[in-house]
């Protein structure tokens, strides 16, 4: 295979892939069972037949392509991303991976790989799950983990539920479940995709190896004091909740740092009310998410959080409160099949670095429970969900061609 | 002079003042330049004609009664404070000072003191600048410093201009600048308020002798970093706004706690932007409110605040700015009068202490330039701008008691 025509063929893909935005000039933006959506599709679909591949559209939004092997009933290589966006999101995010599955597809196709088993080519439908505030809607419909309920609990800005978004969009929701696939079809799970974050950019290496996906904790924290007059209460009297909130807050960092192994901690929304520049704060929201390949780590910061608001919350007189909004263990990927890429990148002399995801994928629901990889490209100085996000061409190809040796050892299994 | 008596009448005034709300049932809403406005200055106007005063209105709004002297040419002794108050505030906050100090004026009339110099009860136009975003509208006016140009600038949030709502009050906003007394006129001013903190009520005393109205700085500070992914931006990589600003803002209590003489620091206000739980915040604004008697400290306060932003925003990174909203220097009150209250106080044994007031006042305004005293009553809890501000009728009359005294003796020389 020619490195340039796999990078011509990807930029011609992604090219044509881009112009299915609702708002153009402004990035992209996708959203799942839209028109963009639609058009997408279509594109996936007619671009999958050409080359020969058994295409259908599932019971959830799921666009997939089947190059059939020797032995349909043996599990199956599966390999995808999503074809959704955010809102002036980036060209790249979820349909690169896409595309890159399907040029894995024409590969085997064209060097008349010997399949023992289904390669298969998902574009996954609303893994950004921008528009209903969830997300991995048809990943986890693969998995077996959506119904029509939960289609009809969550909606839109504009009060349209999933449930009804579908039948507009000519899916009927009460089939979602079709969508599952049947314990022990799929063997194995592959995803390209953008890092999302600047380490393979500003450490200038092609090929991410990525071992695993971190774990997540978010929570919500209100602290609770008392609202009184700044100027006229003095400080022994006060039960301010800024004081005690932001001695915690300004060490939740120091904590993450101290572990020195990828482990990161944000707070990133902080409010007081009620925010009157004269006003003793009366109560302070603020959010933390935590994430580590280490589980232990992030329990630990959790537990050094709720420490110090004891502390610092009794020490100023108040109450408060912590919310759990996510708990996500840390999935680790495959490592044989990341050997088998290791050693792809030696012979191609590719620059490699192993490292976790710090973000959620599809990889990551499949991931809890089948053998599952993923590979990253460098995201230019680590920008993403915006439109200057940006990674060459050449550099998908590379990532391609890595997958595609991969895909043709595990097919002739 | 009968406390029971005076307890009565400043009783009967303020129940018939606090009926002039624009949110019955919901704590005084008596903005100024209002149908509610205007009645509370009918019934001052009316009161302080029954007891023979000389009632006027002047250009600002101010309502003002003079108690002839033998010599109207001498500086006048000047008491009162303000008729408006904030939105949903209390009953007492302002206008308990101006039926104090007719009171006062009643005393020396039943009494038949002798005057040399007139007494003058001034009940001030819009101090809280609520409506406006203002304040000490009418004092300033007195003291020279308001002018149509000025009332041109200021507008409401239904975008009426203070010029506008005079005119539809009845004032003429061109003449404003006629308000002011004229160099030489004012020899003394006193003002009655409640305390607004929680000094008094805890400490179970009747007197708060106001020996200086503190300092104040105010700044809005803004510290930029840059917005990241909160999961795949390793800690080494960010230029995280939170963690920066929380380590600075976490210590400015502390360091008005060092102070250890009464010297505050708050942060009220911090908004995080864009806001999002797992985005690194790009950008934290953040407010500071110090005040003291001591300005040094004030000023000690403010350059810690500048050398951490220096240390903690290089360290992350990014850079800061700051606005400064409001720079105010401390006004010691007159030694003299402070006294004369204090041997009143001893003389009816009323516990009393001396403090410095908080919170700016009218006093504030005039006692930049002309011999001021203020006397404190307790406020419940410390609570103020809310409806259940409260002080007993009692302790406003055993503190009119002593302004009668000190009156007394000014009005002899």
């Amino acid at each position: 295979m020619r490195a340039e025509e796999i990078t011509g063929r990807i930029a011609e893909d992604l090219e044509t892939l881009k112009q299915f935005t609702a708002t153009p000039g402004n990035g992209c933006t996708r959203l799942p069972f839209t028109k963009e959506a639609r058009e997408a599709v279509n594109f996936l679909k007619k671009t999958m037949e050409e080359i020969g591949l058994d295409v259908r559209e599932d019971a959830a939004g799921n666009v997939i392509g089947i190059l059939k092997g020797e032995n349909p009933e043996l599990p199956c290589v599966m390999m995808g991303s999503h074809y959704d966006s955010v809102v002036n999101g980036g060209d790249y995010d979820g349909i690169a991976g896409v595309v890159s599955a399907i040029e894995v597809a024409r590969q085997l196709k064209l060097k008349g790989t010997k399949l023992k088993r289904n390669f298969v080519v998902v574009g996954f439908c609303d893994e950004e799950g921008m528009r209903f505030g969830t997300g991995y809607f048809g990943s986890g419909a693969i998995m077996g983990n959506r119904d029509a309920q939960y289609c009809k609990r969550f909606k839109d800005k504009d009060g349209i539920s999933i449930y009804d978004a579908m039948k507009s969009y000519g899916l009927d929701p009460e089939k979602v479940t079709e969508a599952k696939w049947p314990k022990g079809s799929i063997g194995n799970f592959l995803e390209l995709h953008i890092e999302q974050g600047p380490v393979l950019d500003t450490e200038n290496i092609e090929i991410g190896l990525v071992d695993c996906i971190v774990g997540i904790q978010r929570y919500m924290v209100t602290v609770l004091g008392r609202a009184d007059h700044a100027g006229t209460t003095p400080m022994n009297m006060r039960m301010d909740a800024v004081d005690a909130a932001t001695k915690v807050i300004s060490k939740i960092p120091d904590w993450a740092r101290e572990k020195a192994d990828g482990t990161v901690a944000t707070t990133g929304y902080i409010n007081t009310i009620p925010g009157g520049m004269n006003i003793v704060a009366e109560k302070v929201e603020f959010t933390v998410d935590i994430r580590s390949r280490n589980n232990d780590n992030i329990n630990d910061i959790a537990n050094r959080i709720r420490a110090a608001l004891d502390r610092e919350v009794k020490a100023m007189g108040g109450s408060y409160t912590i919310d759990t909004k996510l708990v996500i263990t840390p999935v680790n990927l495959s490592e044989e099949m990341l050997k088998i890429m290791e050693e792809s990148c030696k012979l191609h002399k590719f620059t490699y670095k192993y490292l976790p995801s710090g973000a959620g994928h599809d990889a990551l629901e499949i991931g809890q429970v089948l053998p599952t990889v993923m590979l990253f490209v460098p995201s230019k100085d680590g920008r993403s969900h915006c439109p200057v996000e940006f990674t060459k061409y050449s550099e998908f190809a590379k990532a391609t061609m890595i997958m595609t040796e991969l895909a043709e050892k595990l097919v002739a299994q």
